[in-house]
């Protein structure tokens, strides 16, 4: 069988590489070898974020209306296990976009035969170009193994048909926060161990109030500067050894923050370099072979899933012109943490590192009209700008990452202030806090 | 008492002309009649985004998760009597903020002696500026007469303490089907009658069809080219005769779409010239007596809260500087139905009337990941482009008016189409459906 381009891996950035191309004429085929969406679309982002949707609206729902919803404890237990109901639609979805793009889909390993090559359930697919799209897996610590029934990643642990009465989460970093508020929420006492100094490092303090807020009121023990010898399984039961402190004695034990390459089988015969930090590639995306591109978590370049997404849209552009990797300046962030924590830009810390001056406008949720309708006590809106233009543009509270999903094109817009405060902002939403934010400064 | 303004009605663009003064040095007092808040605060757009916001959710729990949470009878019935526990936290808030500006407040109605003096509660008050900000009221309709127990205005429709079983509401405009969406979903039977051709004229089409869908789902009936001729009450019901068909008979009728000026007492004595349609002013909201300005519903320009929001932010600047009335081509604009409609700039309609050449791209929520994690099958983005610039941004979903609550910032910014392609949204979001509306195209 012969093709223009063959992506390996279903994931974000393979799927839509495989719709660039597609759409663009490309006689294409896509491998996955587990199963369709990837670590993004299928154990990752999705899930979480729809676990911590539920939860969201359950919890914003009594707290309005009290007496109105009986809240079963049959709910919470079930959360998990409904999670794999959306599964097979997810999967059907993928199937349908592929098959209206005319993508022909291999399941299997299969392995490269040399830089043209593939062989796949003992078929052997030639290609003009290869995407290499195969994404990362759970990685593991030194003194502690995966065995996915005690000791799991984000893949086993979004899948546990019984919640355990307490939990370990290895690693304060925001797969782990993640993890921490769902569980939490659904009533595990989480204890979250980070060897930093501080939980989430790297993200604006104030932005990670609310969510540490939340955490310690449902009882989640956050340890820093802590660092974990070993994870040892002893009567069903996993025996934490920690560098100071006590040993911690639990149920199950989440490894997060850690990911290993998967690289493809048989790459050696293409040639392509490619290191335990992945398969490096030039600012087309394009592997030390010219024909071999890497998209998504694979090239190193960000592991997260709209990068991957992006890569994989403007994939076509890159074989064919002088397209090159996107600029990451405006970056849009999300944490589906309970609040989540969104925006785009910069971060004032950044700003203090760097010696920069810049002036910051906040307003709390709780204080506009739409917030106060719907009983939010905590959250703001957090503005940044250098020399009167927005730089940077930050939310914790319910819905944030929506609100501001597409923030990223505020951002390098060169908005002043009056520009912002000359528009008007639908009201009553909590997007207002925005104009209220400079307004009431 | 002296003051440098005086501001009459404590609404959103009342409230915000203190805000506004005050701020800037003025020594101002704020004079409300009735309840702190206005129509916009207390009976209008925030009640009914709340009560839709719990149904929403309560909805949407029930779609993902539907052994999970047990609705109780009770829930619905007591909705609307649980609307009034928000009302003293916002009576609470604006008190709070208005004190902290150090704003007088004088509740009572009281009346103009002449173009500085304000007279209320045996109290003289004399000032620099007045602003007017009085707002508006329900209207009536020939052979229709409010009586607030069968025929209601939203104010009575928002405080019924027992859901009938039936209700007819007149006019198929926004507050019309916004109550129909309410009303509905609690399980009353509606019948809404519009005299015009078309429910919500002057609305996209496409973007009012998942309304219309959920309306008929949920057993409204909706007239179209239909007058009322009267309605009258008689044993407990209410007989509304029709120019043609059938008389209808109900328990409840709300009239929607009508509103009268609320002409504060006195205005002869300051020679400020009004009528029916309200207080004229120039673009600096000011009236044809100079120390006398006009903001928000009552000076006609448009009835709508963010737009007296503006006014309000901007009248002290009106008042010292040649401060013009804004821009509203961008004007966002919400419909909060379920799902909800909102969105900034140009309807394809408009572009049709006018002869423009113009592209669409369209995109179902159902097919981004984040709808199909929440379980959305309905709604979608909908983005008009005029010679590849991006003039209008329009969706029909749930949270349309968080997501495009600054929508206004991206029309005018003279977007094309790469310029959205080359930004990241947020994975997984709703608000991505912009960029696979563009990728799919």
């Amino acid at each position: 069988m012969k093709y223009n381009s063959i992506i390996i891996g279903s994931g974000p950035g393979g799927f839509y590489s495989a719709l660039s191309c597609a759409k663009q004429g490309y006689k294409t085929a896509i491998i996955e070898k587990d199963q369709l969406g990837g670590t993004g679309f299928r154990n990752g982002c999705l899930p979480v974020k729809r676990n911590l949707d539920v939860l969201r609206k359950v919890e914003e729902a009594l707290s309005i209306s009290l007496d109105g919803i009986k809240e079963t404890p049959f709910f919470r237990k079930n959360l998990l296990i409904n999670t794999e109901k959306y599964m097979p639609r997810a999967e059907q979805l993928i199937k349908q976009r592929l098959k209206d793009a005319e993508i022909d889909l291999y399941k299997g390993e299969g392995r490269f035969l040399d830089k043209n090559t593939f062989l796949i359930n003992n078929k052997k697919l030639e290609t003009d170009y290869f995407i290499i799209a195969s994404g990362t897996s759970p990685g593991s610590l030194p003194g502690i193994t995966l065995d996915n029934q005690y000791i799991l990643s984000h893949r086993e642990a979004l899948k546990l048909k019984k919640l355990p009465k307490e939990m370990v989460i290895i690693g304060g970093n925001v797969e782990g926060i993640e993890l921490a508020s769902l569980f939490s929420s659904l009533g595990v006492k989480v204890t979250v161990i980070e060897q930093l100094n501080e939980i989430l490092e790297g993200t604006d303090r104030d932005l990670i109030k609310p969510v540490l807020e939340d955490l310690l009121s449902k009882k989640t023990t956050l340890l820093t500067n802590v660092e974990v010898a070993s994870a040892e399984i002893k009567e069903n039961r996993v025996i934490v050894k920690l560098n100071k402190g006590k040993n911690l004695i639990t149920e199950k034990v989440v490894l997060t923050g850690l990911r290993q390459m998967n690289i493809p089988e048989g790459i050696g015969k293409t040639n392509v370099i490619y290191s335990k930090k992945g398969i490096p590639v030039n600012n087309k995306l394009q592997t030390n072979i010219p024909n071999i591109f890497a998209v998504g978590d694979i090239n190193g370049i960000h592991g997260m899933a709209h990068i991957a997404i992006q890569q994989g849209m403007f994939i076509f552009e890159n074989i064919n012109n002088n397209q090159t990797i996107k600029d990451y300046s405006s970056l849009p962030r999300a944490m589906f943490t309970l609040p989540e924590i969104a925006g785009a830009g910069k971060q004032e810390w950044e700003l203090l590192n760097m010696n920069r001056e810049y002036e910051v406008k906040m307003y709390p949720l709780k204080n506009t009209w739409k917030g106060l309708s719907r009983n939010i006590n905590t959250g703001f809106i957090k503005l940044i700008f250098e020399k009167n233009i927005l730089t940077g543009i930050w939310m914790t509270g319910p819905d944030a990452s929506e609100i501001l999903s597409s923030s990223g094109l505020l951002i390098g817009k060169k908005l002043s202030k009056s520009a912002i405060m000359d528009n008007l902002f639908i009201h009553p939403t909590l997007g207002e806090g925005i104009i209220e934010a400079l307004f009431n400064a």
